[in-house]
């Protein structure tokens, strides 16, 4: 049985972690990066360098003209938008969906990732290098449902319908009976738990950029970074990053 | 009520039926073209005439590093097949999927429209210039299940799905509770009622462009060539393209 997993890398904590988690199950992986115009571009030399610590090979996709499609966030509309500091963390607690939501994004990561996944495997059989019948496909994202419990598309029951659309409108499935897998390891973990077990796979933490802002060090006041923070606190772990 | 409609618009004659359709349905539209490395680019050219034919704003999407990630296909992957003539027809008579399948390309060009449309919907909706309860979004792909029944992604199964997913992923339908539709006024129409359709309602399909090869001129044998051909017959009209 071969097992193919493209895994979306963006450079952070979190993906590093579940790219260290899928190769530790025994997964061939291929990364994916996605470059849709965020103001924290520092986060795509990490996820270079994740790739390269882990040694699997990685593609990156331009996809810039995303930032100007989907411009209503702050993470993308830098001229609509001030970062908030704190401010999705409040948003979400008054069960609102933060301004750092950039419209679809999951739902666009995803597609592209099948889209890779889809090529990989297909190339495979139809050159006949690989029987359909003992292969496993999978894509790997770090959602997760707990410290993003305001990003609709974060949520459980939005992997479930992403499942079945990308299967229904490939190939791989309907023709070769391979269904593609959702794998969301960090679905129902806290940002401490993460940690651990990023700190149990020897991720390369050391490497990751979680930070929002576009500076040369982590700005330590944006959820994002402030997220991270209290994860190492709680895990009593120190944050390799900022070594 | 304000209706927004995003149309994908290739350039070809079902894309600018749709897009005149959806116009005559009294949406407001925005047409939405993609660059994803098409050997047939001429089409792009005629997308932009369409739209402005049409009276319609236009934005176009550089997804050129699709045609890398997803290069298992005769439409793309120039190096690795070449173009068809009639194969895909006779793939398809068979059960399989025609060589010209783009992996995921429906599911990619939906997700992209949909955060477009998302974008534009939110934009009215946060800057308080539209009360979402007298509003409806939609995306008009012109996906056929009859010529196209080969494909996955052109089955009314897979729109279902992609609607449930691009919803469940949406802050526009989970927040504000505006269900993005998915209009496939195509899905069901054989070519000839397509042509029918369009010349009723005066869509400008001499500007339109359906060859599959990257001449100047269509070829006339390439399969998308001779479903068009056979569509004007059929529906005893000349193709004003060829004029």
């Amino acid at each position: 049985m071969r097992k193919l997993a493209v895994v979306l890398l963006s450079g952070g904590l979190d993906s590093a972690t579940a790219a260290s988690w899928v190769l530790s199950e025994g997964w061939e992986a291929m990364a994916l990066s996605i470059d849709y115009g965020q103001a924290h571009r520092r986060e795509l030399l990490s996820a270079k360098a994740v790739a390269e610590a882990l040694n699997i090979p990685r593609q990156s996709a331009d996809a810039r003209f995303f930032a100007s499609l989907a411009q209503h966030s702050a993470l993308t509309g830098s001229a609509l938008h001030a970062l908030p500091e704190g401010r999705a963390v409040e948003e979400m607690a008054n069960g609102d969906i933060p301004i750092t939501y950039v419209p679809l994004r999951n739902s666009v990561f995803l597609t592209l990732a099948a889209a890779a996944l889809e090529s990989w495997a297909l190339g495979l059989i139809e050159t006949e290098r690989c029987d359909p019948r003992s292969l496993k496909a999978g894509i790997v994202i770090a959602a997760n449902a707990l410290d993003y419990s305001g990003y609709p598309d974060c949520r459980p029951e939005f992997y479930a319908a992403a499942k079945r659309m990308l299967n229904l409108g490939a190939k791989l499935y309907t023709q070769y009976g391979v269904e593609i897998e959702l794998l969301t390891p960090l679905i129902d973990l806290s940002k401490a738990d993460i940690v651990r077990l990023a700190n149990r796979l020897k991720a390369p933490l050391g490497l990751t950029w979680s930070c929002y802002a576009g500076g040369e060090k982590p700005c330590g006041v944006c959820d994002s970074c402030q997220l991270r923070a209290k994860g190492f606190l709680e895990a009593g772990l120190a944050d390799p990053a900022l070594a």
